[in-house]
C-alpha cells in the first residue's frame, strides 16, 4: 500500500508553518508544501507587530519559523502543487509534476498574492521599472525618483522603505485619507523625501520603448505615470520606478477545484474551527475569511494552530 | 475636563499585551492593567509552540512581550481593578482602590485562573504541600515524592517539570486516556521517574496537622492522597506534595457586572471581531469563547490583535 500522510499543509507562510508546529506536537505525520517559504512575509522590510519582536524583517521572522518547523523534524517540500483530488474513500491526492502524495487531511494555507492594477504599461514595464516588491527592488532606485501607488499599510511601509535609496518618493493614493495605521502616517509626514499625492489615481504608465532591446537591464524603462486628476496642475509625474501596492488576492484556484466554497472576493469560507465545507479540508491564513478578515502574520499563525488542532481532532475521531 | 483614555485593557497576559502592541500602532492613548504580568504564562516551565521560539519559558516570553509593549511607550498599571461602570454618555469608569480612570473603550483580557477540586484537605494544605503552580513550588520537593492530578497538557508538562526535582512523580488521571498532546505523552512514558495512575480520582488529601503551628514552613504537611478506586490494591498514595492541574476558570466577575454575556461555563461570548454584547466592550484571550475555544498563547495573542483593531475602528467611526 502507498504511504499515506495524516496531513498535508499547502503553503509555507506563517499559517502553514504554525500549523506544522502544532501538527508536530500532535505527532501527525505531515508534509508542508511551499515553493517559496514565507510568501508575502519576504517582502516585509520592517515588522513591528509580531509580539515579542520589537523590530524584525519578515524574512528573518520566517527563518525562525522554518527553523522551528524543521527542528521538530517536519519537512518542507519545494515542489509546486498542480492539483488536488478527493478520492472515494475520503482521502486526498496531491499532484505535483513528478510525484503524487496521499493524505487523510489537508490544510490550505496558500495565502494571497499581489493585486495588479490592469492599466496600460503595467505589464509591459514589469521588471523594467514597475515592481510589486520593494524589498526586492528598492536598491535599483538609488538616487532616483519613484512613486508608490496605494493607501494602506503596505503602501506606507514601502514608501518609507524606498526613502533609504530613492531621492524622492511620491505616495499616490486614490482616497483623500489613507487607511494606513496612524503610526505609519506620522512617519510619512515627518519624512522629507516623501510627497503625498492624495485623491488621484494612476491610469497609465509610460516609458521609453525599444522593441529591439528585450534585456531586463535594457533601454526599456519607465519615465512617467499619468494621473486621472491633475496634481499641481500637471497630469503626469516623472518617475523612474513605480511600486504597486494595491492589495492582495487569495491564491484559491486549487481549492475551488475540489469544491471548497469561497466568498464573493474568492476568500475561503471557514467555520470557527477553520474547517471548510469539504470534510477533511481545513484552511488558514490570508486565504480565508477568518479572524474577522483582519489579515496579519499573528492572526494567520493563530488560524494555522487552530486548523492543526481541528485536523488532529478529526483524525483522532476516525481512529 | 478629566483625562479620558481611548482604550483601557484589563489584563497583562498575551491577549492584553498583544492588544497593547496593536493599540500603540494605532496611536490609541491607552493603559494596560495587570497586577501580575503574564498571568498563567508565568507557570509555564517549557513552551515549545510559540512560532519562532523552539523552547522558551513562559516567563521569558512574557518578558519579551512586556519589553515590546513598553518600547512603544505604553504603560502597565499594577493597580488591581475593583470595578467597571458604564456611564450614560457611553464611556466607562475603571475603579481601583485609590484612583478612577475614564475610557472610551475596554478590552477585557483577564484570562483564567486555576480550578480548584473542592475536596477535603485541599484548602487546608494549600501552601503546605498542595500547589497550583509547579514552576513556583517544584524546587521545594527535591528528592521527595509528589503527585500531579489531571489529564491534560498542563498536567503532563507539570509532571515532567517535577522530575527535575522530585525522586518520584505519580500522574493521577481520572480518565483511562489522557487528553494531553501525544508529544508530551511520549516523553512521560519514557521518563522512569513518572508513574501513570489512570482511571482513578483523588477524593481527599490527608496530612499531619498541628493547629498550634500556623507557619507556612511549619509542621502541617501533606502525607497522602486518597483514591476513589484502588491502585495496586492500595487506596492511598503516600506523597509529600500534590500539584493540582484540573483546568482553568475565566476571571469574569468584573465583566458580568456591566452586563457582558457569558456562556454556561462563564466564558465571555464574543463575535468574530471580539466585540461583546456591550457596545465599546471587547474581550480577548482565555476569558472568551473565541478561537474555537482552543486556548493557547498564540490564539490569545491573535484575539488581542483583533480586539485592538476592532476598538480602533469603532473609535475612528465615532470621531
Amino acid at each position: 500500500m502507498d504511504n499515506i500522510y495524516d496531513l498535508i499543509i499547502i503553503g509555507a507562510g506563517p499559517a502553514g508553518l504554525s500549523a506544522s508546529i502544532y501538527a508536530s506536537r500532535y505527532k501527525l505525520e505531515h508534509l508542508v508544501f511551499g515553493v517559496e517559504q514565507g510568501g508575502q512575509m519576504n517582502e516585509i522590510y520592517d515588522l513591528e507587530n509580531w509580539p515579542g519582536e520589537k523590530k524584525i524583517s519578515g524574512a528573518d521572522l520566517i527563518s525562525k519559523f522554518v527553523e522551528h518547523v524543521e527542528g521538530f523534524g517536519a519537512k518542507i517540500n519545494r515542489e509546486s502543487v498542480a492539483g488536488i483530488s478527493k478520492l472515494e474513500d475520503g482521502t486526498f491526492e496531491i499532484n505535483c509534476a513528478k510525484n503524487v502524495y496521499k493524505t487523510r487531511a489537508i490544510i490550505l494555507a496558500m495565502g494571497a498574492h499581489y493585486r495588479k492594477m490592469n492599466i496600460p504599461g503595467e505589464k509591459e514595464f514589469t521588471g523594467r521599472g514597475v515592481s510589486y516588491c520593494a524589498t526586492c527592488d528598492a536598491m535599483f532606485f538609488r538616487e532616483k525618483t519613484v512613486c508608490v501607488i496605494g493607501g494602506g499599510n503596505s503602501a506606507a511601509v514601502v514608501a518609507l522603505e524606498l526613502t533609504d535609496f530613492a531621492k524622492k518618493v511620491y505616495l499616490i493614493t486614490k482616497e483623500e485619507k489613507m487607511s494606513a495605521e496612524p503610526a505609519w502616517l506620522e512617519k510619512i509626514v515627518q519624512n522629507s523625501k516623501i510627497e503625498l499625492v492624495k485623491g488621484t489615481g494612476v491610469i497609465e504608465i509610460k516609458g521609453r520603448k525599444n522593441p529591439a532591446d528585450s534585456r531586463p537591464e535594457g533601454e526599456n524603462k519607465v519615465e512617467k505615470v499619468v494621473l486621472d486628476k491633475a496634481y499641481n496642475d500637471k497630469n503626469n509625474l516623472e518617475v523612474d520606478g513605480v511600486f504597486i501596492e494595491v492589495g492582495t488576492e487569495p491564491g484559491v484556484e486549487l481549492a475551488q477545484k475540489i469544491g471548497v466554497m469561497t466568498d464573493e472576493k474568492n476568500y475561503i469560507k471557514v467555520k470557527e474551527d477553520m474547517s471548510t465545507n469539504v470534510p477533511g479540508v481545513f484552511a488558514a491564513g490570508d486565504i480565508t475569511t477568518g479572524s474577522s478578515k483582519f489579515r496579519q502574520i499573528l492572526t494567520a499563525s493563530s488560524e494555522g494552530a487552530i486548523s492543526a488542532n481541528s485536523a488532529y481532532k478529526m483524525l483522532k475521531l476516525k481512529q
